[in-house]
């Protein structure tokens, strides 16, 4: 079998470094998700760039199947082995190679987490903005063109990659973008390879921007009514103008499952939760501005939490929603979906999520990073009623055909994987098979990932 | 001969608007630069994405080739016909086609200028942020990936498209992006386009990103003794998160230019322009930790235009920079470098150029972005000494070799065209060659915009 020949090439040439074993196997097979086991014939785990391109230069000369693995907190079932073959874990490529504090930027291996990131930037002032809830590492972000809270201020792993090393198919190491914080020289390979979900190569290292940390920080919650009261406060608040860092939306049933989780107290109906970062005195006047615009949209119950451990404490809650949801209807399985429609489309699509919801056997909380136009309706069934697994599917495809016809997204930063492969011919059309054309043309034998993201792969 | 057997099939689709006549031949054969003549075969005027793609089956049946044309104020020859053929004229195709002000976008059609749009966008409270100084075409702008003076705060064409239509080379009408604000799906082909200067498809209707208007506007400009003062300065700036909607470095000879030109009476000494956009509380904020920051750099002379009387004469002194400058020299023609390096950088990299021009023959005032890294040196010479036109040549190539070894790229806003492309091996190194794939995947004949930006093309 020329996947067993290319296993013991690799295990020549890296030890004890690639795992056979049925748990590490097992480990490397399974997603955060409702996707089935899907184990690869091996785990690599490369320390440097040559050894990666030495790695899929025998997958290549053998066709063995490729696939990169960070923290395994994908959401799509991006790292599912379909085919056998290699998974590459990036566990111990996880240095930081440059801090350039004046250009405000940094040079990581790909199996760095954003957390430990975060923790190395600390004492220079600067930040890595990008948060997506999990502490996943920076190239499995950047594959998936990650994003979060934050994005609607920091904007998401494609804002954020100023340029990468990567792995090619056929074993070429090259460089893409440059450490200039902009360029017209050719075409925009750096903006490729984030979001190709590593079908295209293997990214071994990134330079990615930061941030300054901001000298003051507020946050604060309030209360609506009706849904398209936040939703108007949120279109009100973007046209003025106000840098928000963060304006997350979670509706009544969200805010119930933080009530029983967390203790909080929450009147049982939409909420917004904001945050803002700038200097004392522009916060205070960005706060003033935004208590204003809740006030027009009947907000209630508006708090500031300026100390830090509030502000720990409010998004800690947002953090640990998803547990908060399971926990409402426990040995329930959960499908998260991730629409993203223009802005003056989301009060529309939220309403009609939740009456379907509401129509439908289960339930499912929505909460939503409403400053993009993306929201995620948790809908949590019983995987042991056909009736309920049906509704949970038919309720999120209902989701991603109403994102369409409003001209958004079937994803908005979870990524395309296994989970949504059905939906790149509607949202794409012919351009679909222009992303065919490309990987073709740079993974010809398909090895780099196969089954995902184009067609006939 | 094959491309007069597509000029006949066109001029049965077009009638009137295929042209011929030497006078449009020429006008579309030239560039603002001092690149050589270079007239297509024959100019096409279409109205409609459908007449595009028609336009582009024909060509595409007898391999002619085709340029596309905005207004013709590219700076590296972008729309050069080497080998003769097809110039598709985008000036019928100027309409505006749908303003979102909820969603904060527009859909255009590629044909409209800058200025055109923000015309029409006035009473809206939104602009249209990307200021390369012409008035270019938004899908000329596209192309090129350009910039300009507002990039440090509004980002590039990259950052301003949201989605795009465009017609491959095979006359497929594709559309690429959504209307939501992030999208993970798939490849990103928007992305792509941007930059691609017409080799891989013609843009044929836009998606932009508009911003607000802001409530207030300040400019200022202060003087420095040395280089390396003004740049700190800036680097000062940025670190402290203050966010310049423009800041704009002009040395002392441009100082000296714009004296000569303008009647201004700037010390000859560098300078810094900048302006801050936002509320009235936080410009006045902004504007007295900018001065701060200048004292700290020992800056003179700081001003601030406060009213639109004052910033107007400011801005417009800096966007005639390049007659002024040419006026500086009469008779002398120029080339206008582009070099973009990392800001730590920055002072070493002018301080560098200054050096090498004052050991040269010739003339060459220093303009730039400074708050992208980017700057421009305009080179003047005699181009009836052949001793002089070595000397622009060589100066050129020097900046560019010392952005390179800097970490930088041969142009931050400008574009490859003609005059790059000896570059784009050494700054992307294997990397070109994958652009030179995704080329042949898309553009398998080369019809479109041959001999520009990969390889043997």
């Amino acid at each position: 079998m020329t996947i067993q020949t290319a296993l013991a090439e690799l295990s020549s040439l890296l030890g004890q470094r690639l795992t056979r074993s049925k748990s590490d196997l097992d480990l490397h097979g399974r997603s955060e998700t409702h996707f089935p086991l899907t184990p690869p014939d091996a785990v690599a785990y490369p320390e440097t760039t040559d050894e990666v391109s030495q790695i899929v230069k025998i997958c290549a000369a053998h066709a063995c199947p490729v696939i990169g693995w960070g923290t395994g907190t994908s959401l799509e079932g991006q790292a599912q082995a379909f085919q056998g073959g290699l998974c590459v874990d990036f566990r111990l490529m996880n240095k930081i190679l440059r801090i350039n504090p004046e250009d405000m930027d940094v040079a990581i291996q790909p199996g760095l987490t954003r957390e430990e990131l975060n923790t190395e930037l600390r004492a220079t002032g600067l930040f890595f903005p990008v948060d997506p809830g999990a502490n996943a590492s920076l190239g499995g972000m950047a594959s998936t063109r990650a994003s979060g809270t934050t994005a609607v201020r920091y904007g998401t792993m494609r804002d954020s990659v100023l340029g990468l090393e990567v792995v090619l198919a056929d074993g070429r190491i090259i460089r893409t973008g440059t450490r200039a914080r902009k360029s017209s020289a050719g075409y925009d390979l750096t903006g490729l390879f984030v979001g190709a979900e590593g079908t295209l190569g293997l990214i071994t290292e990134l330079t990615l921007r930061l941030q300054g940390q901001p000298e003051a920080i507020t946050a604060a919650v309030c209360a609506f009514e009706r849904i398209e009261d936040a939703v108007n406060c949120v279109i009100d608040t973007i046209q003025m103008g106000l840098p928000m860092a963060r304006i997350e939306f979670v509706d009544a049933d969200a805010a119930a499952a933080f009530n029983a989780y967390s203790g909080s107290d929450m009147r049982e109906i939409p909420h917004l939760m904001v945050e803002f970062h700038g200097s004392e005195q522009g916060v205070a006047e960005q706060a003033e501005s935004f208590g204003a615009i809740v006030a027009d949209h009947g907000g209630q119950g508006f708090e500031w939490a300026t100390t830090p451990e509030d502000r720990t404490a409010l998004w800690t809650m947002r953090h640990h929603a998803h547990w908060a949801i399971m926990a409402s209807k426990p040995g329930c399985r959960s499908i998260v979906t991730d629409i993203c429609v223009p802005i003056s489309r989301l009060a529309e699509a939220v309403n009609a999520t939740r009456a379907d919801i509401a129509a439908s056997p289960i339930t499912g909380p929505i909460l939503g990073h409403v400053g993009d136009g993306n929201f995620h309706a948790i809908l949590l069934f019983d995987d042991t009623d056909p009736a309920q697994v049906k509704a949970a599917e038919d309720l999120s495809h209902r989701m991603v055909e109403r994102a369409l016809a409003m001209g958004g997204t079937a994803t908005g930063e979870h990524g395309i994987g296994v989970g949504k492969l059905k939906y790149m011919e509607a949202e794409h059309g012919q351009a679909w098979g222009v992303m065919g054309s490309i990987k073709q043309a740079l993974d010809p034998q398909n090895i780099m990932n196969p089954g995902k993201m184009v067609q006939n792969s």
